[in-house]
């Protein structure tokens, strides 16, 4: 049983932990927290010990009411490895700082640089790259979603070249500071944008370009992808082999799930926790093939598809399996994936 | 001065009628409404003669203080031509219905189907086609939109294929009864979209598939383009012809104009009626060729920018004037166009 601590338990942090915590071979010794919100509170509630990172403020978390087990230093030194969830840029200084010098394992999330982690991780792509390291960063929201689907296609059939369109959700459904309220926003401006490069980070040969941009909505990022491939094969095969792949969902506009707010109303009623949506959902009805081209739209939940990746990276570093299919099997049971 | 109608004073049908009292060569001889609403009123009260499509609502135009003129019926009699702005499929069985029947000629709008129509308009792609014909469409907004940037850049350097993802407006910013409000909608949830066909209809040849969402914004459409060209250009070449390309701006993320939000503030400063960007607006940073491709990013103000060109198909379709670029350079001085 392997010991886990989250540092920083946010909207990522707090999933994992929640994820560790259902597995049979990893526990959550405790998370961090640096404020006295509602979610320090909840981890508290939940069974998580709380330690704080910020050990001066110790009193007004007295004054809260909420249980503080220990420092962060404190709970360091009790893991085999730390999941860091703190907000972009942190990591980074994290692990120099901190991490680094304790001789501490760590995960990181894509808001870090890879060159500044120095490896990055997608469970489909280059698990086996990252078993026995000690520092790995799980790619952001968006580039799991699209080496999830990528991923399968290119073992089927090899891609000359992809160009995809990502459609970005502006904030996180609590964020009430960010926007926009009512416009489309290039994001970035330039083409192309900095996810193309982010997926060769596990997929290294893979030949893609990538437009991004921002709109008002907060449930899902939506994916256009155009898809060159090396060899023929049918619409049917790709479906199949997007069945078969776990941790993607092919999805049915017909069947009333016209669009990201659909697949959230999907989520819930399915019983998932915080509604979240790990599985990468495809709308079956765009998938075609013109010309040699692959043509899908994909919907991705920004909050929780990194989630599962964060486990397995757990197993890969620490050693504890070395077949990748096997640790995404185990994750994926115990978080009940489809 | 040739004698014009507006058949449906809504969206389109106001901003044409003020389209074509700008021009020295053409008059508004009067426009339509069904109901006694807001548009109905603020018709008359800007000077055109009010004219009823359902004759037996008359006394509730007189009850709303409303002056009408006449019956459409009696309008059409009066013109060289009508534009028909009412709303997806009215203009199609007006064709048939009426129009025909008195052998008047009419402008239609993207709404209605190609099929009916017989023939498709836009300035830049097939003037010189619909020179003296009865029947045209004016091509839908985002049609107009690709048609703007892609002409000229085929007229430059050839265009192997297009590839276009289109995130569109959910709804006018006076529309409250259309959605989303929170969701990104694949529509059609089918890949190629419609887009690409429409299109055709005009740029005979051109070899481009689209792919089309909806989101919750109201203020422009925004299109993401990978262009692939036929002979070797530069960025600066690029840039060169969309600046000298009437109707089409290039804008800079960098000077604060960093979304649909933003060119709309734009089009406010510039004093326009109704703050309308006849425009295509395109991302200048946007502009990028990588492996002989072309990127960019343009926004398209849904509810102008096919204005223009209905004054163009007027000139063409009455033999007013026998070259595009004239047409063209009339219209857009008349209406102020950068």
């Amino acid at each position: 049983m392997k010991s886990v601590g989250i540092n920083g338990y946010g909207t990522i942090g707090k999933r994992v932990a929640d994820a560790v915590s259902a597995q049979d071979d990893m526990k959550i010794v405790g998370v961090t927290k640096r404020s006295p919100d509602f979610e320090a509170r909840m981890a508290v509630e939940n069974g998580y010990d709380l330690y704080i990172s910020v050990p001066e403020r110790e009193s007004s978390f007295e004054e809260a009411g909420i249980k503080v087990t220990g420092t962060a230093d404190e709970l360091l030194e009790k893991l085999d490895i730390v999941v860091d969830c703190t907000p972009e840029g942190i990591g980074a200084k994290n692990k120099e700082g901190t991490y680094e010098k304790m001789g501490l394992k760590a995960i990181f999330q894509g808001g870090e640089k890879h060159d500044q982690i120095g490896l990055s991780f997608n469970s489909f792509s280059n698990y086996n790259d990252v078993i026995g390291k000690d520092y790995a960063r799980v790619v952001s929201c968006n580039t799991t979603g699209l080496c999830r689907t990528l991923n399968p296609i290119n073992d089927l059939c090899g891609i000359k070249k992809v160009r995809a369109v990502m459609v970005r959700r502006g904030a996180d459904p609590g964020q009430v500071k960010k926007g926009p309220i009512n416009a489309i926003v290039p994001n970035p401006p330039t083409v192309p944008s900095h996810h193309g490069p982010d997926v060769q980070t596990v997929m290294y040969d893979l030949n893609i370009t990538t437009m991004a941009l921002l709109v008002p909505t907060t449930l899902m990022h939506q994916h256009n992808l155009m898809v060159e491939l090396e060899s023929s094969v049918s619409v049917d095969d790709i479906k199949e082999k997007l069945n078969e792949t776990p941790r993607v969902l092919l999805l049915k506009a017909g069947e009333g799930l016209t669009s990201t707010a659909g697949f959230m109303e999907y989520a819930k009623d399915l019983g998932r926790s915080r509604n979240d949506l790990f599985e990468i959902g495809v709308w079956e009805e765009s998938l075609n093939i013109v010309d040699g081209e692959l043509y899908y739209m994909q919907a991705i939940h920004q909050e929780s598809d990194v989630v599962p990746e964060n486990v397995d990276a757990i197993r890969a570093m620490l050693e504890m399996e070395n077949d990748p299919s096997k640790s995404i099997q185990k994750t994926n049971k115990a978080m009940g994936i489809l």
